[in-house]
């Protein structure tokens, strides 16, 4: 594998996440443990980096945290084996998927796509590529997210359903990973509303951490 | 408006699909016709142009055809104006909103995303960039879809619920458009199932044809 993957955000073309991939987040919304791992998209659109803050989308009042570890795609590939799967990752990064709660329940509720409530602008806050190199075991780190100070999740790596090579297999049975697309694997229990003028912030172990603002989407940038 | 569109399909990041769109195919699927407009996104690794074939996804037992009209987005903008929004059109396509229709059919039963239904591999056919120059009226083109030269859908885009001014000012309310993004505008009626050896052929008025072959995906490209 080679090339530079420090810009992702700016160049990948795909975000593929993973829903209720842990055991204590579907229980908080009271959604069953999926048999199959249940994908949505965000678009390239919806990354932001440090400095840029979160906007609250139109029509939104339940805007919702979620605290995930990325993984980069380094290398192309459709029907990856399980036991080929960690040779197509470059890389990892911490990010958050925003949820509109409040457009997701309606969505579930009326059978409609979940992607205005995941994939508006500035939905994908992510931190710093980590390379792989960094990470001696992708399934064993410590995962936090804080609002304003508060520690409202604080879960573990080592508790997804479905890991990380499994995923890739998975994924790549139905959508084609290219290098600088991202996998999002889902978010621990501790999810919560946020509002204009919060401050969250995430870690991953010792890896990384981020810092986001959130702000009204009129209140501008 | 500068640049060459012809690669849109290659460089471009963003599908943003409009379902239900059309009066007359939204009854046919027995869905009421939407307050605002359904949207959902595809991924750009589900693009194919001519040449390749169409791939079954695994698992899809009713695969069917949707004819729509595709808007080439040329301009960045985030809450474009009705008024504006022409000007950040670059030009049309012709495409095939190929939908796992029951994977979609469990998705909407069971308030599930539709990514799985809409973006899997090769769900996106598209035919050559068009100018927008090249066309007088985007409100008023003939839109047909046949399948081993049977007619099944033969729609006009002056039938859509939703206006492209209005589409794009409402979806860069959500997700920023940028330069070759493209907009699925909804499909009229006559959507129906296709197997493997089926040809599907598409036509805009006197603008653009498409032809498409239907495999297994096991059946390799
Ligand atoms: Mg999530
Ligand atoms: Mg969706
Ligand atoms: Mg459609």
């Amino acid at each position: 594998m080679s090339g530079n993957f420090a810009r992702f955000a700016e160049v990948g073309r795909k975000i593929v996440a993973v829903g209720r991939n842990y055991r204590d987040h579907a229980a908080e919304l009271g959604n069953a443990v999926p048999e199959t791992p249940l994908l949505f998209l965000k678009p390239a659109s919806s990354y932001i980096t440090e400095g840029t803050p979160i906007k609250i989308p139109k029509g939104c009042s339940s805007l919702h945290h979620e605290i995930e570890l990325g993984v980069v795609i380094g290398q192309k590939g459709t029907d990856i084996s399980e036991g080929s799967a960690m040779n197509h990752v470059a890389g990892y990064v911490l990010a958050l998927d925003m949820t509109a709660r409040d457009f997701q329940s309606i969505a579930k509720k009326k059978g409609t796509p979940w992607d205005m409530a995941k994939g508006f602008d500035t939905s994908c806050p992510v931190g710093k590529f980590i390379p792989k190199d960094a990470v001696a075991d992708p399934h064993n780190l410590e995962l936090w997210c804080k609002v304003n100070g508060a520690l409202k999740q604080n879960g573990n790596t080592k508790d997804m359903i479905f890991s990380i090579p499994y995923l890739i297999s998975y994924i790549s049975q139905y959508f084609t990973l290219e290098p600088n697309d991202i996998i999002l694997t889902g978010t621990p229990a501790g999810v919560s509303g946020v509002k204009a003028g919060d401050v969250i912030q995430g870690g991953l172990a010792k890896l990384a951490e981020i810092e986001f603002k959130v702000v009204d989407r009129s209140g501008g940038s």
